[in-house]
């Protein structure tokens, strides 16, 4: 691993446009054009209206990573990359490369609660904050590990222009929450943190295992080199998709059921995906598990219905027919 | 008073950009033309560097406030008014009026420690933050109040794309902090603020009056609606000048007799000014009051050296020159 800096201090949604500006900034004193700011669909809603509401002259969002994929002559591209993915919990990578292309590395969903560690973190930019390590969102406290001096420092200098740096007192909370998930060596919290999410996972896979309407990611078991074992997926969110042709509105079909997701276009995704938090209170959980086992045993109820109508129906149907024939 | 918002919750240094953001957007979707930002000198060094951090799209530093008094074809202006003023302690008025010209009142030392209150602040938009009224400048914590419904909004929004808010941890120091000073209605702290500012002051300036090299800016007494008085000045900064021709870095001149100020330039001010803090802590104080005595007679023995001098060589002169006509 190179020499890191770690941008300390910050406050976690603030190091998203920190990190566009520095890059966007970095060695382009005097370039005209802006950088492309691009993200792999599905992705976190923030990264697109955070860039657009900046209006910076230095960078500007341009949707999709796909529409870059074999344009050579961009200019300069910055790549957001959730890995762990919200919504999905897909490990993505990178897509772009080459001498124009860097990547913001959005690391918070990279701890054992909610994905296998296949190997330590050692992107060029990374981000990371205490919302999802301890659920202490409300600290607003994030850090970065950056590789880049000249990028650490312009990270720096952005957080000292916007805030003149973060809040004493999140710091201090940031410190004491840390100090006690190392008091184990995150032992206790990882291992809370992965049976609670694997619980939950396992209740909703075996949910809608059972229907033909909705479906779920695809999530492998993985090596963990924190848990040094292979294990089962237990992701942050469920990226459900509904199957039916005509339910294009899945956020409608879930609401209807009284399931308040996040529709898919949230995530530049189409309408037939949701995501569905799973990191919320255990009562939230429990009834969120409640409602769906309602909403999948009426569709099995339908199903049955169907069926035995068709079985009613065939025989009829074959007397028709055979009294049509004959 | 009209209605008025209180955006609350925001991190003191985010909500300058904030209101700039929201004042130069304001109603100017098809705006060409970026709004330009301007201050009266002096004036505080972070609202041109952060104005022009962001390089924005929507609006442009353009330095002092006096080079657009007479420019009503300017488009969009926006005055950034400390009152009272950082570094000179003047109660600063907007200069700009009309259609197009907005002020963002920056009142964050408008507390009985700084300055007397001659009437409630009313300005359509007004900062304020917990540094100068506590001390509390690590918690970043600030508030504004706003008057027009579409500005409060769009600096609510500022805060949410850019931070999602502030840090619960902050909040809770601040109305923790603003509860101890409402339990006396702000007696106990704004008379102790007042009266050591006061001594302060009263030292600073009994020292400089010995002194024909230094002079601090013009303050008079003033009545002050919270003390129900006529009270003297008691700022936060002296406006130190040298009045030597020779002394035109006074920063440098203090530096040498290790007094560190900040230089003019810093406020976009001539470098034959320096801001001297007396908010610091009392042995900081001291310890200039120290430094500055000593600066001060040592002048007075040169000037007394020069004075014994020009006697002893008044008659010599009037010998020699009586030399001469004789």
């Amino acid at each position: 691993m190179k020499l890191q800096k770690i941008a300390w201090c910050s406050y976690s949604t603030q190091l998203l446009n920190a990190a566009v500006h520095a890059l966007s900034s970095h060695n382009s004193s005097n370039s005209s054009s802006p950088a492309s700011v691009v993200a792999t669909i599905p992705y976190y809603r923030l990264y697109k209206t955070q860039t657009e509401f900046f209006r910076s002259l230095d960078y500007r969002f341009e949707g999709d990573t796909s529409s870059f994929l074999n344009i050579s002559e961009a200019g300069k591209v910055i790549e957001f990359v959730t890995s762990p993915n919200n919504p999905d919990g897909k490990l993505n990578k990178a897509v772009l490369h080459g001498p124009n292309a860097s990547a913001i590395y959005d690391r918070v969903y990279y701890w054992p609660h909610f994905t296998a560690i296949p190997n330590p973190a050692d992107d060029d930019l990374m981000l990371f904050s205490l919302s999802k390590l301890t659920g202490h969102a409300g600290s607003r406290f994030g850090w970065a590990v950056i590789k880049n001096e000249s990028v650490y420092q312009k990270m720096t200098e952005y957080m000292s222009s916007s805030s003149m740096g973060v809040s004493r007192d999140a710091q201090l909370r940031a410190l004491k929450l840390i100090n006690v998930v190392l008091e184990t060596r995150g032992k206790q919290i990882f291992e809370f943190g992965y049976h609670t999410m694997r619980n939950r996972w396992e209740s909703l896979s075996k949910i809608l295992s059972l229907s033909n309407r909705f479906s779920l990611q695809k999530l492998g078991p993985r090596y963990c080199t924190y848990f040094q074992k292979i294990r089962g997926p237990s992701p942050a969110y469920a990226w459900v998709k509904c199957e039916r042709e005509e339910d294009t509105d899945c956020y409608e079909v879930l609401k209807a059921a009284n399931i308040t997701g996040r529709s898919g276009s949230q995530f530049s995704a189409p309408d037939r995906y949701v995501r569905l938090s799973l990191i919320r209170s255990q009562d939230d959980f429990d009834i969120l598990i409640q409602r769906l086992t309602q909403l999948v045993s009426e569709e099995r109820q339908q199903q049955n219905h169907a069926n035995n109508f068709l079985q009613l129906k065939k025989p009829l149907m074959s007397t028709l027919r055979r009294g049509l024939v004959y």
